[in-house]
């Protein structure tokens, strides 16, 4: 399964019941089963985690996968950037 | 001023008092006045975008400046990422 993978770093429980934990390497997905395990695969950085399905979402058209914060670091994702700054008179 | 540019989505109040609205074009910034408006441009992705520095940070090292989500995703900052997901047996 290809497409967009968004990331989330707030919440309370997780629809299976457990406390959120935004650090760790968990993600929802809208039909895997709860405790499925899956291989997730930046094609932008070419890196990869192992993630532990325990919400659902997300519910947005165009995305397979909402990831918790901690997942999404581990991709490279959402990281910093390299910026310029010009201040205006 | 170059460097690396980070964004922040919750908080309360900014250092100059304002309700933080991270929705807003606003960003951090060590020294540079309250008000002061900067042209921030991504080198990554070559936007630019207008914020005004209404708080103070980043107090993390190597970082020049911390933008609004708002003022993050204008530069198109962690937004989504292409992914493939394998299921683990």
């Amino acid at each position: 399964q290809n497409g967009a993978a968004s990331w989330y770093g707030s919440g309370h429980r997780t629809a299976n019941g457990e406390r959120f934990n935004p650090n760790g390497m968990t993600a929802a997905h809208r039909s895997l089963p709860f405790g499925t395990r899956v291989r997730v695969e930046n094609k932008q950085t070419g890196r990869s985690v192992v993630v532990r399905i325990n919400d659902r979402g997300p519910f947005v058209r165009g995305r397979i996968i909402d990831l918790s914060r901690g997942s999404a670091r581990a991709l490279g994702m959402g990281g910093t950037s390299y910026v310029s700054l010009h201040v205006i008179d």
